[in-house]
């Protein structure tokens, strides 16, 4: 009997893990360009920890989390997102000490979620964030959507579209969420049940609800852009402004909310826009978060930071039909024949490894057809050929599969030979 | 209340995070030139599949797993090594149907034992490792084991002593397994429980126990090597002589076992004889198992491989002293005074990234002083300073701070200029 992969959950293989490889790196070269540090935190953490950081209110928390206790009884959850984790670490580490501030941190790896699976969503998704902990200064709000646009665009997207908002300091947020409720609570009686709890506890998540989307107190609900102070107002002019001052170009949606109340000034998303994408179009989502590193138990520190989706990502350039530079051909394919001719193509095979050349040979005893159809297979550029009679003479038979042409070569230069003609030399 | 790290695992943070991706980007640089190719299976499988694969009678499942149920009542277990999940994919996906064999995998990522936490060990640790699925042929176990050599002299270890055995097949397992339980069974009530239990199912597995090594026994116990059948060790004598034309040093060692039914032939380790390295000296653990596919539910496929701890191979290079060749300089720092300045600071740095120079800011407010330390720390090979003036006249100033020569720069020529200082060309 078959074991089968968990549900929800996906095998990325040779012929495909190379887009992942493709994009990690270009992730990571663009970090590296920004002066962002790689962080790798544990694949569980204490359930606490989402429960403070994502927060007990959220779906992520009361419905899709993998929860389970360690043969300890210490109950564990695995991590549903990188944003949480990243900060306790912050914490943890002592960070805020280091005398380099903004700590300018990214992430890439596996987050898991139990949702229903369908096309493109996944039980256990690669997330790549980064998280700057530490400014205050709305330029490093526009170096996060900066960064994160940069990404796309370098993989070669093309139809993408940013969104930002503005949540306001505390006192803007009270000011709307004031007003928010005045503006629902008349009619809450015809909201779901979901909203009439959220009206006091949380009325901006009103916003968020996708039963009652359609609600005509919705489109009329009061716009947080129409409550910000002067401060705030101030801060995500800044913002717009280097934005612009990039070329980046964006639109200002209102309705772009974050639920949790640590969630201050500067909320954006990326979507694409290219046709036949699906439903879901958001690709990256991201904000400020003020608030978060106390609630995990770190000084007053300010943050802001994004975390998209590797899997759409992949969506979104296939969409729009985007190239891979994705090489697979081997350099040379190593023909032996005969017992000793093996046994010298083991070791010659290893030398040209060591060399940088991509070299193989055969491991099950083709015939001699077989392995030229198989060099054929892996587009291997050079064959090698040689057996006891050539070995007998010292040399070998080097082919170019390109053009066809063959030449002898002795057997102790094929290494350099084969460099020279990679690095071009020859 | 701050929230701590889990028990056992820990955070890798910038500054050591780089260790870790230089060793990887190693082990991946020598993968494809062995044409191996990357496989991600997910962090849980099935705890089924770890019964089946790494088995019942193991430590690992009997105590070591992270075992949970899902929300749909699925018994998951994160994974504790990395073949299982890859004989599973390999399975699942059908990849013995394709016509490049044998089929060379490769992973790196997190497994997860709940072990007791101690120095140098992990509940979360990473594992590199391969598999070769589908050759019978000597060359390939060579391969395998050249491969991790080569990857940890690449990387600067030398006190290395790589270790091997044959298990025999299955006619010359039996054999052994015969004269083991002729030898132990009259005095076996002098050996502990496990082994006792040990002696009717799995006789090997008192070779590896630790309470009754010192037993008399021991030490006497029939050696696999004497029980050999011809094409054993016929397969033995190539795998080593393979090992001697590549020139690597390897010590027989018959006490070298696999407790598992499924694992034939080679069995190797490769341990660390540097000094002050600790009692667990192996670093790396591989072998050849000609059973476990069809174990998984697949067709009658050989494989061998190896797993190595990233983890015991950093403590093996730091035994040794060796370096770490970690870049941390930034290309430039851009200092900005006056607010207009602040924004063409904003621009410039994008436009610096985007040209593949590593460029830095100050984003706290900081004072011109602090901005200059700030770039000394960060190691910054230029600093550029301008403020309205030079902005006024299109210039700005730029110095290289290894040897203080500062120049005055016109503004749209800065990025050309430290490219080509990048570069080598100016």
């Amino acid at each position: 009997m078959t074991i089968q992969i968990p549900r929800g959950t996906q095998d990325i293989l040779p012929g495909t893990v190379e887009k992942w490889q493709y994009i990690e790196a270009k992730a990571k070269e663009i970090c590296q360009l920004y002066n962002y540090k790689e962080i790798r935190t544990p694949i569980f953490e204490s359930t606490e920890l989402f429960l403070r950081g994502v927060g007990e209110t959220t779906d992520v928390v009361q419905k899709e989390m993998y929860t389970f206790e360690d043969r300890g009884g210490r109950s564990l959850t695995l991590r549903p997102e990188g944003t949480a984790s990243t900060v306790r670490s912050y914490v943890d580490n002592k960070m805020f000490g280091s005398p380099n501030q903004p700590t300018k941190l990214y992430y890439v790896g596996p987050m898991f979620r139990y949702e229903r699976p369908q096309a493109g969503r996944f039980r256990q998704f690669v997330q790549f964030g980064v998280e700057a902990l530490g400014s205050n200064d709305p330029s490093i709000d526009a170096e996060v959507i900066a960064l994160a646009v940069e990404l796309y665009t370098s993989l070669g997207l093309k139809k993408l579209k940013v969104v930002i908002n503005s949540l306001g300091d505390k006192e803007s947020r009270q000011a709307h969420r004031d007003a928010l409720i005045q503006h629902f609570q008349p009619r809450i009686d015809e909201f779901c049940g979901d909203c009439q709890g959220r009206l006091e506890k949380n009325p901006l998540r009103i916003l968020d609800c996708k039963k009652d989307r359609d609600h005509e107190l919705m489109a009329t609900a009061p716009s947080i852009l129409d409550y910000l102070n002067e401060e705030s107002k101030a801060y995500f002019d800044k913002v717009v402004d280097y934005l612009s001052a990039l070329g980046i170009q964006y639109e200002i949606d209102p309705n772009l909310v974050r639920g949790l109340d640590y969630y201050y000034h500067t909320a954006f998303e990326i979507m694409s826009t290219s046709e036949g994408f699906g439903a879901i179009t958001t690709l990256c989502g991201g904000g400020r978060y003020n608030g978060l590193v106390q609630e995990i138990g770190g000084p007053e520190t300010p943050g802001i930071g994004f975390a998209l989706s590797i899997e759409r990502l992949i969506s979104a350039m296939e969409a729009e039909k985007v190239d891979f530079p994705i090489e697979e051909a081997i350099d040379c394919y190593v023909v032996a024949l005969g017992e000793n001719a093996k046994e010298t193509a083991v070791k010659l095979l290893f030398d040209l490894r060591k060399a940088g050349i991509v070299a193989e040979k055969d491991y099950q005893d083709k015939k001699l057809k077989a392995q030229f159809k198989a060099a054929d297979r892996l587009k291997s550029k050079y064959t090698i050929v040689f057996g006891e009679d050539e070995l007998a003479k010292g040399v070998v038979s080097i082919k170019e599969m390109e053009t066809g042409e063959q030449q002898e070569v002795a057997y102790e230069d094929v290494v350099t030979y084969l460099s020279e003609k990679k690095s071009g030399e020859r």
